[in-house]
């Protein structure tokens, strides 16, 4: 039985959608058991019928979407988000899937949980779809601002492992983004962080440039906060940008209006393929435990999608995998 | 009359493209003359019929695309990139453009022409599409990998003096690139960039996201080079990856096609609205001196808005606007 704890009031919608979402995915996996926490009553308020067989934890705060990380942390200690990570830490679950505030969810996780030997910072990874048909992970997000290049070596680690033990490959391909693929290229920590990697014995393919990580030249993708922060989110404008110009232009008169009601299994089919929703649940890597972010606009299906990349990490042993590699590279000295 | 040197060796293509655009482009513009820089033969060799009324100025080198630009700048004395920012220098050209090696052409331009009195490094900017039908201008992209906090504030105000002049706008928004809007959020240098920023007396409105490029929050985006190139390449790969699925997804099967005939007009007008090649012609900023990087890949039409960006910059004086602007600044002490 694999538990996974639920902040329920976190994200754009709270209990609306993270409560639906929770009892529809421990319907469908028998293996599954949640445990929804947050506000009693919200959470109870979402229940149609007869009262569904869950198990609800309750806690008496919230953490605001826009809340400084650093006030969560120490004032609000019974809140959904600070208990959801608690049931980790305990063993009471295995993992914790949460929507709200990025930022606090990263400082309660690691005041909490802790990170594992060797890792100096944990590091936000999401997937990304590419052209290849295949996943390209990126990290990090957003979670370090400024990195030195031992943490992109621990990102590229971390990345590799994440692949690794998710996707079944055994020598992940790892590419770190640059302006250029030329050694020279870069930043002094870039270039200190390539020797670094293809040193660590990872199966490091050298530079990758912004392009790459949709046309999945490699499985990983290593950057600091910073870039991936900036990248994912021009990457997000640039597909709203397109996809409402193809809208517009599509609903421009009664013709091409019925053109698109032609087109429409092809326009359909385009938008299943690269729908972001998919790939919502970034993973928290390299902390004692498993905590995903979902969105925090997600809708039911989304969210829904999190807490599958939850249950995956779990079944694949991701925080052990990472340490065992860590482990590998910095032997622990015998006594 | 304005004199525009092109570079006809750079680019993925050389003078098969760059002649063919650049005549076309003088006869369509009858106050402007283009100056044919590069390997005589090469050139006229793309001369049809009767031999044009152009200038051809012989230049026996080229630098190629992955030339190290330092080797360029020192050995390529008389290549035909060399000759066309020489051209500019001397007063015999007011504007050069190449779509050959943007180090090399930075390198060279930054040696021959030197940067305007307060500019530290020169910049790339570039104007991107958005959805509000303007234009974002984005800078830097790539020159300059590692900046401070003066070069992003000096990168702030270039930007906006080109699109003051270009789009003869008053007061152009200035956005800082950033990973939240708090202020709270980004490194120190971002951090500082905005206090400096702030006082500037320019129109800035803070920080912003990838996002906001497209959703054209603001006039000019100021980002470092590395992150303003990851960014600009990721957002390159996402409309390719977007564009080939939706032509896979309408070509099938035989229905699928039928749609994508009907559809057709609507698709022709999506193409032209986003269409890449619309936006070609970077403007290296800061530079006492007007250069204009193309794309390498540029086909004819691409090529020929690259030379449209050239003659809009001299027409409105860019590096005049960005020098007052940089006196104001700094007051020149008076003697």
């Amino acid at each position: 039985m694999i538990t996974v704890a639920v902040d329920c009031m976190g994200g754009d919608h709270g209990p609306q959608v993270t409560v639906p979402a929770a009892l529809e995915f421990q319907a469908r996996l028998p293996d599954v058991e949640v445990v929804l926490v947050g506000l009693r009553d919200a959470i109870e308020a979402q229940f149609s019928g007869t009262r569904p067989r869950v198990r609800v934890h309750a806690a008496s705060e919230v953490v605001t979407m826009d809340e400084p990380p650093p006030q969560a942390l120490r004032f609000k200690k019974d809140s959904s988000m600070r208990v959801a990570v608690n049931l980790v830490k305990s063993g009471e679950a295995h993992a914790c899937v949460s929507a709200g505030n990025t930022g606090a969810l990263m400082a309660i996780s690691r005041f909490v949980l802790k990170t594992l030997p060797g890792i100096d910072r944990p590091a936000i990874a999401t997937v990304l779809p590419n052209m290849r048909r295949t996943n390209t992970y990126v990290l990090d997000l957003g979670a370090n601002v400024d990195c030195t290049a031992e943490h992109l070596l621990q990102f590229g680690i971390m990345g590799a492992m994440l692949v690794a033990a998710v996707e079944h490959k055994e020598r992940p391909t790892v590419g770190l983004l640059n302006i250029g693929a030329e050694d020279i290229k870069g930043n002094e920590t870039v270039k200190q962080a390539a020797e670094l990697l293809r040193g660590s014995g990872l199966n490091f393919v050298g530079n990758v440039e912004g392009d790459d990580i949709y046309k999945g030249t490699v499985d990983v993708v290593v950057c600091d906060g910073f870039v991936g922060n900036v990248a994912l989110k021009a990457s997000e404008g640039v597909a709203h940008m397109m996809a409402t110009t193809l809208r517009e232009e599509f609903s421009r008169n009664p013709l091409t209006r019925m053109a698109a009601l032609l087109a429409m299994p092809v326009l359909r089919a385009f938008r299943t393929r690269l729908d972001p929703r998919r790939y919502n649940g970034a993973s928290l890597l390299g902390l004692k435990g498993i905590v995903i972010k979902s969105h925090g606009s997600a809708d039911v299906y989304a969210f829904g999608q999190a807490l599958e990349t939850a249950v995956q990490e779990v079944r694949n042993n991701v925080p052990q995998r990472i340490a065992e590699r860590m482990g590998q590279l910095h032997p622990q000295p015998v006594q």
